[in-house]
């Protein structure tokens, strides 16, 4: 944390506060990469490494059935949230990972508030969920559209605390990223997806008006995160212009985060002592 | 509202803080009869009328598909949770109503967060489902059995205040309603379920060694009470010896809040003026 008591890039944010004043999203340069030894090919292989060891220390997380672990993935279109869950969780097992993503609502969530879809999703004990996108779209794509009032966003900023402490408090972990990614860096990644006749289907009409209103989508991620910062659940944003290294970061702060669990393998069952199968 | 601050019997509680003294259960008549005309016949056909001008009133909450209404009804074994639900819903489309009753959580429900599974069941637009039994389920067995802390339990009832004020703020209106009864009434009926072949299938064993805690379940009802009767989702204590005035205060309460919505038919659609079907 830094002095000022704003997130800072490359570290694992700790309480903020809301109140100590704006996230300033500008000040985080989204092309830096903290976390790297300086060697792509080293950094990838590191990614490599972390992977295995989430997968290792799943499978603790699983034997132990107590606690959850929920990871957040929010960013901009291109900003590279499929990227990471593939590059971060493809040493897990699908049995104890399950990725969850968020589209526009349809009418039957519509018709419910709109953390109810969110709810029936959340890990079970053992379990690891990525967010593909998540909860906060609702204070992003309405908020910026007009659609809710000023209170409306204070009202759900609330919601969404006392929901995750919920959460938090019955035994889920939540790690929560904002994969930050520069403007000029995402103008490169669209023109890709329109020149490259294999990027074509990723290419979303949409994501152009989308792009027109950046900066209203900066305030409103500002606005998120400086409220939503929390002790049990915190984010970290990533400098995301860099693949490698967002994968890095993400991949340290999810080993971290499980290794801090301190898991153990469960106990053996004394009953079981001396049985033989015939 | 008293002039002490506490619910009291037959009448709606409104804004009953946290903190202004304990509920004392033992100053609740659980004979009372406060809503009835003095006449059973005339108060069952009042029951009756209610009913219809509930089924007419959700209609409306259907046509508007903006509001939700949540009833939440508690009480002992035999306490007349399903008769409650048959006479004052028995009106109303199953198309618009309908109940969830909660029984001991699943394997894959006790892996998730004890709201997990309420979260899932909660209305929809125009929708009344009624809850027998509930997540205060999870504020009763494990305190009495001493399977949470006092701190877990406190936590629990900020949870509970938490997602019912989210609930509320995002259109469901919440009614709870404590059915109220007696220890020598409770005796009665349990000995008619004994007596009574008919009824046999209704006597659970397990009833007998809830019975020897009542003092407890009244304990752990009044702490409940007292600290999740908020202004959003407000309870009411309805004596329910009597099965009749249990009904008739219970319809009440439920057409009044109804009522209070001020539904109206949705506007007409002026686009469909003059059409003509071929």
């Amino acid at each position: 944390m830094a002095d000022n008591g704003k997130p800072t890039n490359g570290k694992r944010l700790a309480a903020w506060q809301p109140g100590k004043g704006r996230v300033d999203l500008d000040k985080f340069d989204s092309d830096a990469t903290p976390y790297s030894v300086g060697d792509k090919t080293r950094d990838k292989i590191e990614v490599d490494s972390l992977a295995q060891q989430i997968d290792a220390l799943q499978n603790l997380l699983y034997a132990n059935r107590a606690r959850k672990l929920l990871v957040v993935l929010q960013g901009l279109d291109t900003a590279g949230k499929d990227g990471t869950i593939r590059d971060v969780f493809n040493r897990t097992s699908p049995l104890g990972v399950h990725a969850v993503g968020w589209k526009a609502p349809t009418e039957d969530e519509r018709a419910h508030d709109y953390l109810w879809r969110i709810h029936r999703c959340v890990p079970a004990a053992g379990e690891i969920v990525v967010f593909n996108r998540s909860h906060y779209e609702d204070v992003l794509v309405p908020v910026v559209n007009g659609w809710i009032t000023p209170e409306q966003q204070r009202q759900r900023f609330e919601h969404i605390n006392d929901f995750e402490r919920m959460l938090a408090e019955t035994g889920t972990v939540i790690c929560k990223f904002m994969l930050h990614i520069g403007y000029g860096e995402q103008r490169a990644r669209l023109q890709e997806r329109l020149d490259d006749p294999a990027k074509n289907w990723k290419f979303n009409p949409g994501d152009l008006d989308v792009r027109k209103q950046w900066p209203q989508y900066q305030r409103a991620y500002e606005d998120l995160l400086g409220a939503t910062h929390t002790a049990w659940a915190p984010w970290t944003i990533v400098p995301a212009d860099s693949k490698t290294h967002r994968n890095l970061m993400v991949a340290t702060v999810v080993r971290d985060t499980l290794a801090g669990l301190d898991l153990c393998p469960p106990p053996a069952n004394p009953a079981l002592r001396g049985v033989q199968v015939d």
